[in-house]
């Protein structure tokens, strides 16, 4: 079954925005293992907002992105852009039958709320977390609202010289 | 002048106890470099809920912990026990006089409460977080209203067995 990975940038305190959608934090000089990532999936998973704030970035600077097959999950959006895929309504049904197809990995881009449905619902795999040196006190957790505690393995660390560390584990 | 540490355990969504202050996660098996962090400190910040906790423990597991001063920032308490130190009132200037002191480095235990005001007062000097491989989902955030950004330097990652990760800080 293809895995569904959690791969995003965080903050020193788990906050994956500030308290107005910044991001400007964000380490953008470095690969930072996410040419690996995107090799490793040929789809995307993304919520209503990651989607939205997508369309207003002309280049996301990553390379192959364009490639890969974006679902977005949204119970308000009445449609999206012909190369993406809406999700509404059964979303554990939807995602559980894109997981069943032949493919790659699934790359879970965010947000918050999506990865907080899909982690309550058993469907999210692996994390891959790129811990920025910064505390941001304030923004989007994102991991708001798991609801119960859920353990992990960790399957690797890499810090780089900027004193970025990524994090990756297995949801046990 | 002597430095303050933050030094605590985490979840990995960087949280200190669960929702009804559940601390069982926190793993105990190891060293995981406490004994390195109790022999650089003479002194212990901690504020009231840590020290009512630890009133609670016979015995913390932590070689050489007992021979450190504690202080305990309350503005409800109106004594503690013997062996420690009530601080009132203006925290800052307090804070300033004892980090301007002879001695060793000094351990911030937590909790919360008393972190926010410390880092709020640029009063934090390093940090050094004891991330476990969990997602407690709900319960304390280490860093909550943290009111502005904080830019770090990393300056040292440890790998344990366990899954258990530790990160080190400066506060630049």
């Amino acid at each position: 079954m293809r895995k569904v990975i959690l791969g995003v940038a965080v903050s020193l305190d788990s906050l994956i925005e500030g308290p107005n959608g910044e991001y400007d934090w964000c380490f953008t000089d470095q690969d930072y293992g996410i040419t690996e990532l995107v090799n490793r999936v040929d789809t995307v998973f993304m919520g209503r907002k990651t989607y939205e704030l997508m369309l207003t970035i002309n280049d996301i600077g990553i390379e192959g992105y364009s490639k890969l097959k974006n679902y977005v999950f949204s119970t308000t959006l009445e449609k999206v852009q012909e190369r993406a895929i809406l999700v509404k309504g059964n979303i554990k049904a939807e995602v559980e039958r894109i997981k069943n197809e032949d493919g790659k990995d699934i790359w879970l881009f965010g947000g918050a709320s999506l990865t907080k449905s899909l982690i309550n619902m058993g469907l999210v795999d692996e994390l891959s977390l790129a811990v920025h040196p910064i505390i941001l006190g304030q923004g989007t957790p994102l991991f708001r609202d798991v609801q119960n505690r859920i353990k992990l393995k960790l399957t690797g660390t890499q810090t780089y010289s900027t004193g970025l560390v990524s994090l990756t584990y297995l949801i046990e």
